[in-house]
């Protein structure tokens, strides 16, 4: 089982609001439908055949969280911000499921609105038994950062890497892999640090994101997938093919 | 807690494809919204606060899964038909959502296949703590008659009708109301039965609806009502108001 994130600054132009990077989301669709593909001409058994992706919101999600006050701590109870922000969510997320259908990808879209929560504390619950069922029936589910009810606060921000995090941890998943607009964590000679075993080591290289991002940027990401059993990949557009085909590109998180 | 069932073919035309009932489906967004606004300036705490809506297919869903040759047990792994089927029943969602929207009820959509799925026995799990924060949370989930994840089958129907069932069930329901095109059960005389208690007592005046419904007509839903705790009312579109209000029109099931 892979679970692979698609970055919403991957493939969206994330400081235009609501701008797709056709191009990019396209490289991707490609690379997803070649590795997919290749397996089931072989007839093999290997983890791609059990795929799920995870896409985030850059310029869709981002930008209409920020107007509505939404994060994911400071929710609100508006219809219209419901509307707005997963509205817009759905919108990249039907922009996806085109392109890899279009890519002969079996994608299907499950939106995190519908189906999770956060109790009073925070804490998310995210039921995947209909996920793993997709993935057992041969389908490619695709998730996407939403909006979620909060017990007390109404709907808050629930981002991909979240996301991620807990669908890895509740689908028992072998491998996790980043897309995001760099080849990896970059050092300070923007060299890709290959491999990253313990938050110290990198805490000073790690900064925000520049764009607006009311989920937090690389450091975030690091930290939470340090947690996590299975070895987890960080890596640009053009690695999505290798990873899925088994390497280990960009930056490695174990 | 009040589970309100939109029957498909009261709010769509369900001879012809993908045809709304506008002027119906006004109308019950606006009984919705006199009920929900009027405990609201009441400032009151009557069960109307809580209520959750379920919608039906009708003219949206049951023909593309006709087409497509699924059923609550037959399924498909094809990942056109959930576009087609899902994608027709999300369609509806938006147009009863932005219908409910305009009457100020704070209506947010929660899509069955992103949440439910079935074993291989067909028996459906359907997680519902997301519906529960959401109508805490002030909102009115709205779901409706969907595809699901089944395990061996790929994906199957779920009716709006036995989407109602489970979620009375989990939720605890008070009370279940099935608006349908007409004002309750009908017998030999075309006169409304007020009241069902048990199922041989109408078997023989129940017949099966007459359009393409691959989910079953009134007798499936006289049956699954009888098993459940809360009393159900079944009814036309010029009660949803009183059923809201706390009266028992049309047909009542107990």
């Amino acid at each position: 089982m892979i679970v692979l994130k698609l970055g919403g600054s991957a493939i969206t132009e994330k400081d235009r609001p609501e701008t797709l990077d056709g191009k990019s989301l396209a490289t991707a669709a490609a690379a997803v439908s070649s590795a997919f593909g290749a397996t089931n001409d072989n007839g093999g058994g290997n983890a791609i055949d059990d795929l799920v992706i995870v896409h985030g919101g850059g310029s869709f999600g981002h930008h209409n969280a920020s107007e509505h006050g939404v994060t994911t701590t400071a929710g609100s109870h508006d219809p219209a911000a419901v509307h707005d922000i997963h509205g817009a969510m759905t919108t990249l997320n039907e922009f996806v499921l085109s392109r890899l259908l279009e890519y002969d990808v079996p994608a299907v879209p499950v939106h995190p609105f519908s189906t999770a929560h956060r109790d009073a504390d925070g804490d998310l619950t995210l039921p995947s038994q209909q996920v793993a069922t997709l993935v057992e029936e041969g389908f490619v589910p695709v998730l996407h950062g939403d909006l979620v009810a909060h017990a007390g606060e109404g709907v808050t921000v629930v981002s991909g890497d979240e996301l991620v995090v807990d669908l890895a941890r509740s689908l028992d998943a072998d491998r996790i892999g980043l897309c995001s607009t760099v080849p990896g964590v970059l050092d300070d000679a923007d060299e890709v640090v290959s491999e990253i075993s313990s938050f110290d080591a990198v805490a000073d290289i790690l900064g925000e994101s520049e764009a607006t991002d009311v989920t937090g940027g690389m450091a975030a990401k690091v930290q939470a997938l340090l947690e996590l059993e299975p070895e987890a990949s960080i890596f640009g557009l053009a690695d999505i093919e290798p990873f899925l085909a088994g390497d280990e590109p960009g930056t490695t998180v174990r």
